[in-house]
Formats: C-alpha cells, sequence, structure tokens
C-alpha cells in the first residue's frame, strides 16, 4: 500500500505550516495584558484603561490580518505546487521562523508605539521583519516555480507568470514601509494597514475563484 | 494529477479554522494564575485561595463553553458549504481573529468580576465581543448561502432557511446580554450560561443527526 | 458531491480534539520558570536552582504522560465509534475542557509540592481534576456504545465489553489517589505513576495490534 | 464501512505530532521577552536594548531549525513506516515529549548565555536535552524498523539501512556538543550550527527526492 509520495508530502508540509500558521495567531492576544488599576477608582479608570491599550489592539489587528493574508497565500501556491523536496522544506522551515517571529515586534508595537522615543524603533523593526516574511514567501514560491520544478505538468503558465510578478508587490512595499518609518511612523503604519486592505478588496485577484 | 480545488479548499480553510479554535479554547487555562501565598498559612491559605480563583473558573468555564459551541457550529456550516472563495475566506479570517480575541475579555471578566467598580466594564466588554463574534459568524454563512453561492447544488433549501434565521438568536442574545451588563451584571452573564445550556440541550435542532 | 457526513465528523471531531491534546501538553512546558539568581554565585547557583526545580519535571513528565495515554485512548475509541451526533460532540467539548484544565492543577504541583503545608490541597486537585477528565471518558464511551449508538456495524461486541469494563479503571484508581491525598501524598501521585506504567506496559491490551 | 486502521492509526499519530512540533516550535517566540526601558532615554536605549536580546533570538533561531529539522526527520520516517502499535504510539510520545520540553533549555540558554558562571549550565543543559531528543528518534526508527516491523511489505530495503547509519550521527553530535561545554561553550554551540547547517545543504541525504 505504497502512498503517492509528492501528494502525502504537501498534504503534511501543509498541515504542519498550518499548525503554524494557526499557533502565531493565536498567540497575538496573549500580548494583550488586563490593565491593572488602583482600587479607588476602579468606576472610571477600567474603561479609560481599556481605551490606552489601543497599541495593543491595533498590533492585534494588524498582525492577525498580516498573517491571515500570508496563511491565505500560502494556501494559494499550493494550487499550483504539487510536490515538495527538501530544500523546498527547509525554505517553508525558514519561512515559518519569520511568521512565528511576529507575535514579538507585535508585544514591541504595542509596548512602545505610545512612546515618543521608542516608536521609531518599534515600526522599523516591525516593518523589517514582514520585509523579512516577504522574501522568504518569494524565495518559496520562486524555488517551486523555477523551470517548474514542483508544479503539476498541466499548470497554467500565464497565471504562474502574473503570480510571479504580484508576490514582488509584499517585499517592495514593506520595504517602502520600513524606509518610512525613519521618515514618520504613522506613515509607515499606514503602509501596513493599505497593504491589508489592498490584499481583502482586490478583485482581480489571479487566485480568484470565478 | 490536479486536485478537486473546490474540495481541497474548503479542507484547509476547515482544518486552519479548527487548529485556531483549537488553540484559542486551550489558551483560556494560561490566564488562571496559580495563587501566591505568604509562607506563614499553607495549610489553610491554598484552599481559600483556591476558592478566591472562582471567577478565574468560571470564565474559563464560560468561555470554554462559548467557543465549543461556535466551533460545533462552523463545524456544521460545512455540512451545507462545498466550495470557499478569497471573499469567504478572508470573512473566515475575521471571524477567527473575533475567536482568539475571547482570553483576552475572559481574563478581564476573571480579573474584575470580584471589583464592585470594575465588573460591569468586564462584563459588556465580555458581551460586546460575543456580539462582534456572533455578527461575524452570521456574515460567513450569509455570504455562502446568499443565491447559493458556495452550497452544494443538492442542498436542503428548507433546512437552510431553518438555520438562517435561527443563527439570528446568536446576534440578538448577546445584544440582550451587553444591555444588561448596564442594568446587572449577573443576569448579563446568566444570558451567557442560558445560551450555552440552550445550545446543549436543543432537541430539535436541525443540524441534529437522525 | 456530497460528503459522506458520518466519516467527514469523525475525522473533524478527531482532528479538533488531537489539536486540543497537542497544545495542552506542549503547554506544560511553559510552567516551567526559568530559575532567576543572584548575579554572585551564578557558577554553584544555577545547577542546585535546576535541581530545586524538580517537583516542576516531575509534573511536567507525570502531566505529559497522562496526556499522552487520554490522547492515545481517546485515538483509540475511533476504531469503534464511527459517527457523531450532537451529543457526542458535546460530551467530548466537555472532556476536552477537562483536559485543557490539566495545565492548572499541573502548575499547582509544582508550586506547592514542595511546601509541606500546600502539597495536600494540591495533589488533591490535581488527582480530583483526573477523576473528572476519567468520568468524561467514560461517558464519551459509554454514550457512543450505548445500544450501539454511533459504532459499526460489524464491531467486535466482546472486544467492546472488555473496553467498558477496563475504561473503569480510570475513575476508580484516580479516586484511590484523591483518596490517599487525604492520607499520604507521595502514595498518592505514586498511583499516578503506576498507573502510567500499567498502561505503558500493559501487553494484552485489547486495542493492542497483533 | 471499516477503514483500513493502519494508514488511520498512521494518519492520526502524524497529525498529533505535526501539531506538537507545530505549537513546541511556535511557543519559542514567548521566550523573547520585551525589553523595559527606563523613560529617561529611550531613543537611544531601545535599539541598545534589542541588540542586548542576541541570545535570546539565536536560541529562537538555533531551536526553530532544530525542531524544524527533526520535524522534517519525523516526517521522512513515515515514507517507510506504514503502521503503528501500541509501543511505537508511547515511544513516540517519549519523543514528542523531549521535543516540548525545548523551550525551557531554549530560555535557559537565552537568560544565562551572557553570564559568565552560568553559561556553562545552560548549554549543558542544552546540549543534554538534545542528546536525549536524538536518542528518542532513534529508538523510534529502530523499533519501527526492527525485522521490518512496521515498514511497508515492498520498502527499500538499502535505504533504510543507510538512514538507520545516519541517523546515528544525531545522538553522537549531540554528545559531542555535551561534552564540548565543559571545555568551551562556544565551541559546543557551534556544534548545533554545524549540524543545522550539514542537514540544511547535505545533498545526498537518501530521503532526498530525485
Amino acid at each position: 500500500m505504497p502512498r503517492r509520495p509528492e501528494q502525502s508530502d504537501t498534504v503534511r508540509l501543509e498541515a504542519f505550516s498550518d499548525g503554524v500558521f494557526a499557533i502565531a495567531i493565536t498567540l497575538l492576544v496573549l500580548e494583550i495584558h488586563v490593565p491593572s488599576i488602583t482600587a479607588s477608582d476602579h468606576g472610571r479608570a477600567l474603561p479609560a484603561a481599556l481605551l490606552h491599550l489601543w497599541p495593543s489592539f491595533l498590533g492585534y489587528t494588524i498582525s492577525f490580518v498580516t498573517i491571515g493574508i500570508m496563511w491565505a497565500n500560502h494556501h494559494s501556491i499550493f494550487r499550483y505546487v504539487r510536490a515538495t523536496d527538501r530544500t523546498f522544506t527547509l525554505i517553508n522551515v525558514g519561512f515559518l521562523m519569520c511568521i512565528s517571529f511576529l507575535p514579538f515586534p507585535t508585544a514591541l508595537l504595542a509596548e512602545y508605539l505610545p512612546v515618543p522615543d521608542g516608536r521609531r524603533t518599534a515600526v522599523a523593526v516591525y516593518s523589517a521583519t514582514l520585509v523579512v516574511v516577504a522574501i522568504a514567501f518569494n524565495a518559496l514560491w520562486r524555488y517551486a516555480v523555477w523551470e517548474n520544478r514542483l508544479l503539476a505538468d498541466d499548470h497554467d503558465r500565464a497565471a504562474v507568470r502574473v503570480i510571479t510578478t504580484r508576490y514582488l508587490l509584499g517585499p517592495v512595499s514593506y520595504g517602502v514601509s520600513l524606509a518610512l518609518a525613519f521618515v514618520n511612523v504613522w506613515a509607515s503604519l499606514a503602509v501596513h494597514g493599505l497593504l491589508a486592505a489592498y490584499y481583502v478588496v482586490s478583485e482581480h485577484h489571479p487566485l480568484r475563484r470565478r
């Protein structure tokens, strides 16, 4: 009862990746800490303390949507990628290492965004992490499609070319966001929001069904 | 060896969602902290300190059952939903973002339920989170069933109509619970308990087997 | 393309349960805290401080093996259980709620086992949790086998009867361990070790292959 | 509708293992703590504080790559192993117990690597953990291949022999790393880095495709 090894490989690699995505995305909430308040004025203090957590909520939302989009994109490449090899597996481990790291810059952002002297560093580290994530994702895709290495024989060559170009948007945009961090941190954060919104509303995405 | 893309999509989306549900539900226990006691009177102090953790145990139980029911309901819609598209995937990410957030209001509830001036805010935040969860769940279902967008061709139209109506119970009930938080927090919490009990005992649920 | 609903149900329920088991078992390590030492005498202090963590290592090991065995047993019942219904799903959620709770009594044990006045309470809470886990597991199994409700048509009736009797060992043994906690905490812990060892070496387990 | 039990067993054991691997690897990030800085000099202090986290980043990277390689190897053995039995399941639980433990020595390493008097102990504990991991992995493989106990009938006998020899590299190398910890901790850490690099670049790995 030998399995078809290629399919088996992809299935387990996808399952493992999904696990890491799911855990990294869910751990984000652990970085939102219940505020401690002095006993004397809870009535007014708790709503105010919760509002002061806005950098945590903002970080949670941006990182959740970003990881969610990364998951959807990772998911999408397995419409084309039908086999794995050791190198692909290792690039994928490197990519997941970057994804799993995201709760740290998110916590850094939540902690230092309200601090004038710290926010530039926090936003720059956050953007730099996403530059690396996006480069790793491109490496994964390009390794797989190079000379059709891991693609199905009957894959749509035009779609693959379009996707290859489109995925460049990630490192470029996050690179812009990183550069902007040194000019204006809010502009840098806005790039993250715009990128997320672009992926969400993008009507002509080649991976979209029907 | 092209896969049937629709099935593949649903399988991986379900697996990813199951992962997030499983992690969010399991992280709840991390919010129950081992009590610290002064060394002088452990013998009597530890049982008493554990009893004082009742808000943590209550929050753990309500949130666990609530996430468990959400999981069962999410599970149920894939009896009818047989395909995904990008929008459905993104609504699902939004829904999971709300589910993953639940450990935070649960920890807030456990911390501030015993504090007279803080409990109203804590219960209101908890209920408000579940209102958003329920709205996101309804959005997911309604997007899928609108003009039979993602349903099997041979689906049971009557059952789909019944379910669509029934799912409205969620946002309405949690909305009532949110309003009650400003009148009486215990009444608000009772609504959560009753809703959980309703789902558990509900005999004529259309999704029930046989 | 309707799926066979029974199989689909079992697959997703098993996957979700596996997720919760895997997370609960892996979260145990978070309760082992890196010791803090005064800077003056690291050289000798760190090895000594690590040895003083023995209750954490003991708790980690007992709970890991216990959850591992529970997982193997949960796994085993799906050799016989081939369908799910709403009640079975809900009993399973209750069972998983108990499994997910285990990191808390494990942390309690690690913290209070070295404290003479606290250890009785810690061991009793630990054993009581496992009594509830074992009762929930029996409820799950008995619900499924009652009048062959969720079994395959061609199941081995003799094996099912043997298993039903054997599963009683869990609540009874953990009950003994709970009672012993009030007499001698080390005897109570020994029961946990012996139970784990019994499951590990048990040669004639009816679920064993070949 | 009886399932083929062997395949079912392997599938669920692999899924559970993947879950534990994915969680252990993702929990590593929780040990990297956002630095706290005095309010007076954030501007210069935060970049410096982040650089001082280098032992955390190093530990994260080494442990992530190590667990990733262990996952890839665990994954690989199921090209040959086609069935499970109770003993194999229990050895696997023991193996996973060691994998799940890794976040603790990683945190220990991050905390004590910069401390001259503590780093020897930290590196030794880290290496010793990996010796145990590697022994457990060899036990798992050898149990499965002994008299072809759990292999497919048509397995490649030569490849199995090569793999069996090759897997010995793990315990031996980590043993060398453990011994080196008592001579020079940096040499010991270098062995971990070299081992990871060896697995990554190893061209003639028998498990490699094509």
